[in-house]
Formats: structure tokens, C-alpha cells, sequence
């Protein structure tokens, strides 16, 4: 047996963020567009961007800014609030594994 | 934005246990009855007791002490066992609550 756990956060019932949509919104930042993440992370484009308007709304300020054309081509870029809350939710999530599998070896070892 | 949690346990990438189940056997206990638990949780009886088959596959040993007929008319209860790994898994699960409220707090205060 193995312990399991997920963190994520809310706002009105609705998740905000996850590790899940941090993996999301950094591929997108890495990939350079939302489609290109989507099609790395084996997704539908058209979930991607509802996550990431599920983001956005729930936090209340833009996490992508999307440039349209321009000598690069465009692209979707992590905004520096959007890289703010990335590591903000990684700093919340960092070490729980090892506080879960310690509390689980506490409760469940033969004693 | 509110921080959310769930702690479960997995055998072979099925789920095990978890507060739900430990909530399931304990009303089975109190109500005596796999069907009442299941009226009074508002799941199909059909649900409960998969989730309970679920448990022992899992655990490898009887939660329930299905008692059929006798003075007391039968019933369904937790077995020693089963006490004590409800018991381990309120645990394991204790102030969990309070650990991730103030990673969140910690993460996300304004600073």
C-alpha cells in the first residue's frame, strides 16, 4: 500500500490551481503557445485554454500575455504575475510528499 | 481562494482508503447495515458495498463482521481489524487540515 495525496486550490467551489495546471501553464510558457503544450501534454487545445481561462479568472489577473505576430512570431509567455503565482503554488506544495509518506509510515507501521 | 486537500491510500494504483471510505464503514457500524448506511450516505447500496469489497481486497482482511440473523437480528460491524484501520487512518489524516492552511498562508500571504 502507498500513500496518495493532491493539493489544489479554490475559489467559489471552482479549482484554480493544481500541480497539474502549474505543469499546464509552464509548458505553455515553454512551448511558446497554448496548442504546442497542449499537443505535448496529449490534450485537447480547447481544454488547455479553458484551464487556462479557469486560471485567470479564479485568480483574477492574466497569467499568459499571448504577443500576436512581431519579429518572433508571437507566442504565449508566462506573465511575471503568472511566474509569481507558479512558484507561490510550488513554495505551497514543496515537501508535502514527504510529510504524507512520513505520516503514513507513522500511522501504518506495524507497532 | 481557499486551499484544498485529499489523503488517500492506494494498493496497485487502487484506491484503498480514504476519509470517504473511513466515513462509509463508520456509518455501516453505527447504522448496522450496509443498506441503511447507504440511504443515510444517499449512494446506491450497489456502491457501498463495491467500495467495502474494495477495502478488504485492498487491506487483505475483513473490515465487516456480517452477522446474519441471531437474537440481535444480524448486522453489519466493524471487525477488530477494521477499528483499528479506521483508527490508522484518522492518523495518518490528523491536522493535515491545519498543515496545508499554513503552507497556504505561508505561500500565498501577501509579502
Amino acid at each position: 500500500m502507498e500513500p496518495k495525496f493532491n493539493l489544489w486550490i479554490e475559489r467559489d467551489g471552482v479549482v484554480v490551481l493544481s500541480a497539474w495546471r502549474v505543469t499546464l501553464l509552464e509548458a505553455i510558457d515553454a512551448a511558446g503557445s497554448i496548442s504546442a503544450a497542449a499537443e505535448q501534454l496529449n490534450i485537447p487545445y480547447r481544454r488547455a485554454w479553458e484551464k487556462v481561462q479557469e486560471i485567470e479568472s479564479g485568480l483574477g489577473y492574466r497569467v499568459l500575455d499571448t504577443a500576436v505576430g512581431g519579429p518572433g512570431g508571437g507566442g504565449a509567455h508566462l506573465t511575471p504575475a503568472g511566474r509569481e503565482a507558479m512558484a507561490r503554488f510550488r513554495r505551497f506544495a514543496e515537501g508535502f510528499d514527504v510529510e504524507v509518506r512520513q505520516r503514513y509510515t507513522a500511522a501504518f507501521s506495524a507497532d
